[in-house]
């Protein structure tokens, strides 16, 4: 059972002391235990599997030939589940199309190429009433309707949402919609190893139960960690990340796995630590990345640019498959050189230079490292990611698990809504 | 004919003035006539379509069933091609797959879906020794020989690349395959409207002659200015940028355009000014949005996080097509809200009111409006970032042309790829 493991370099310049980190952590503790988020306690929560099993035939019944998988939902009601199809979805499995967005020329041009009849539509709201989903909704709704009538239509239609409120919970009960809750303790941007991550998961042939099993075995070693009184790795990294940005003026934290998989991984991470942290004037911001690729991009600007940003990477030791690159040719030396390297080989030994150059600038980095990418790997890291958020923002003493900021858009779009539908009347 | 507008926003605290910005647009201008970077006279380059109009009748009898375009090219030689591409490719073009990474997973996996008889590959790299895509195409040269054979192989390769120097000129002469160039005074960043991108795009069905077209009135209306004596938008908008920064401590740039298709954009831009402006110590970090996505994501911190961020957005006036929201219920008051709402309209209401919270923090903002999304547009928005950030560059005394940090890794990788190597022996 490959664990994953925490790699610091040249961060150490700011170890942690207990006594400054301990009472955050104790605060944490309390809060989860009083339920102040669920994400905590998520992998310990024994009924999923058989929600997700009991949905699996009836699907089968309603979508023989399901081909298309039509993710509804924005933010932390996207994301967590894109992460987890791109990484390890079975190349067999159904198209998956993540609506995140409400641009209608990309909207139709997806769905152009779509056939209603092989479609499922996902839609994932916690609250039921998100403006951009339950839009698109309403389109699809009647693109599923004109073609395949309004009875058949319900049969392509899983919802997401919370147990008894919002317009969504209102719907699935009238129109008898086959619907997972979202705890209502758990944030949108934490909920990926909820129903929200787990449904699409499923469709897209990934073990649900060992990303679970990930996140539960990280859980422990924290635990663990916590009981022996030592600080635990997450802690460890978040009070030095916060310190670099408060000593040093690191206000940036960069993630760049090196994996094409992971890439949504950091456009995951973005969206929970910007909107768990930005709070009252403070806040670190999530620079995403994806290794080798930008290399060729804010290399330079890592290297030769300001002293303000902190660098994790996440390194996938060993890929599935590799395979040789084989050109043997003296007159091409370009080619030569990569004459009997792995591919394997090549993302190691770029990576590598890549940690060489930042450690030769004394700019700080961390890694993690995961032995291989699998649903047990993905939810140590997922769950990982979570824990070293919360906990920041602890340290920080900002409530990680609000997002006030956002309201305020909210309720600007709505009176623009209300006074463009006064004008067309 | 549709021109680009740049409105500016809480920016004006910081109005340049003649006397401080004006050297920095001669010197410019001085180098650009020395042939410094050939992006800037690139538009009135009138080679391309005629190179263009030849290779399209050479293609279709080459490939007559084309269905997918595996364009293998990593940082500048890829970013500006997807973004054309993503931005405007016909919803009936060929598949295209940017293959911007080495992950022999995602490669692998990608191929599964992948006929070669049908395939096409672009092969770009300026140097003509990019690790990366070398090792691709030394793969993907044994996928398409070991199905095609050899010689058939050879019709489905096309290069882009040096005029004279490098391993895949060498090959072009040798193999006799159609290779375009790219001129050895364009960076690879500041080289999406060459060929390196208007091929993708003549394949995608997008008219390369109005993006070229695009840029070139842009340009004209720089030069306007200029003579006029007017600081022209590009330099008055990066002298802000400049000032925010080292005035305000703003040392972060984000771009986030309000549609699903300009996501790449932000990529490319993200790329360009990373690796443009990061030296010396120096450099604004480029953080890349997309709206109304994010909103659900970074917006959070952008209102209430630490006043250290410049926000740009791209807004397009009108989608090409557009349809109503239609849910008439007043059980269901979220549905009810948005009954007899375009999706035009959502998007307008999302942009206006982030824009209206961002204003109400005295946070600063601008925003490139385009009056649609085409390819005279698209040109136009290029040209004008890629002015932006060679002007930003030139105020902050950076050289934006060189890259000197990615030399060290390139050195560093070369030197593991060796060390690998003798292992093995």
């Amino acid at each position: 059972m490959g664990l994953i493991r925490i790699e610091l370099e040249n961060l150490r310049a700011n170890p942690p002391s207990k006594t400054a980190v301990w009472p955050a952590l104790e605060r944490f503790l309390a809060d989860m235990d009083a339920g102040r988020s669920g994400f905590f306690h998520l992998p310990a929560r024994s009924s999923w599997e058989r929600e997700l099993a009991a949905i699996k035939p009836a699907l089968a019944h309603r979508i023989p030939e399901l081909d298309t998988f039509l993710h509804l939902g924005i933010g932390g009601s996207s994301l967590g589940a894109e992460t987890i199809v791109r990484a390890l979805g079975a190349s067999r499995a159904p198209a998956f199309h993540f609506f995140n967005n409400i641009d209608p020329d990309w909207i139709l041009h997806t769905l152009e190429r779509v056939s209603p009849h092989k479609a499922l539509l996902y839609v994932v709201t916690k609250s039921g009433g998100t403006m951009e989903t339950l839009a698109q909704f309403a389109f699809l709704r009647q693109w599923l309707e004109s073609r395949l009538g309004k009875e058949r239509a319900r049969n392509h239609v899983v919802f997401c949402t919370d147990p008894s409120k919002g317009d969504l919970r209102a719907l699935a009960l009238e129109w008898k919609i086959p619907t997972f809750e979202i705890p209502p303790s758990l944030g949108g941007r934490f909920s990926a190893l909820s129903a929200v991550g787990l449904f699409p998961a499923l469709v897209a042939g990934i073990d649900g139960a060992r990303l679970l099993k990930g996140a539960s075995d990280y859980r422990k070693r924290f635990l663990e960690q916590v009981e022996k009184s030592e600080i635990p790795d997450a802690l460890s990294l978040a009070s030095m990340l916060v310190d670099h940005a408060r000593k040093n003026g690191r206000a940036m934290t960069v993630l760049m796995p090196y994996s094409q998989r992971l890439k949504t991984l950091s456009a995951w991470f973005t969206q929970l630590w910007a909107e768990s942290l930005g709070k009252n004037g403070h806040g670190l911001t999530p620079i995403a990345a994806t290794g080798a690729t930008d290399q060729h991009s804010i290399l330079q600007l890592l290297r030769d640019g300001p002293q303000d940003k902190t660098v994790g990477f996440v390194e996938v030791k060993g890929f599935d498959q590799t395979f040789d690159i084989q050109w043997h040719d003296p007159t091409l030396p370009a080619f030569d050189l990569l004459n009997g390297v792995t591919m394997n080989q090549l993302m190691d030994a770029e990576l590598g230079a890549t940690r060489q150059v930042l450690t030769n600038g004394a700019r700080p980095h961390f890694t993690i490292v995961l032995p291989r990418l699998s649903a047990h790997t993905l939810g140590q890291t997922l769950y990982f990611l979570e824990l070293l958020t919360a906990l920041t923002g602890y340290l920080l003493e900002i409530d990680p698990f609000g997002q006030p900021g956002v309201e305020e858009g909210k309720i600007l779009t709505k009176q623009r809504i209300v006074a463009a539908k006064r004008k067309l009347n």
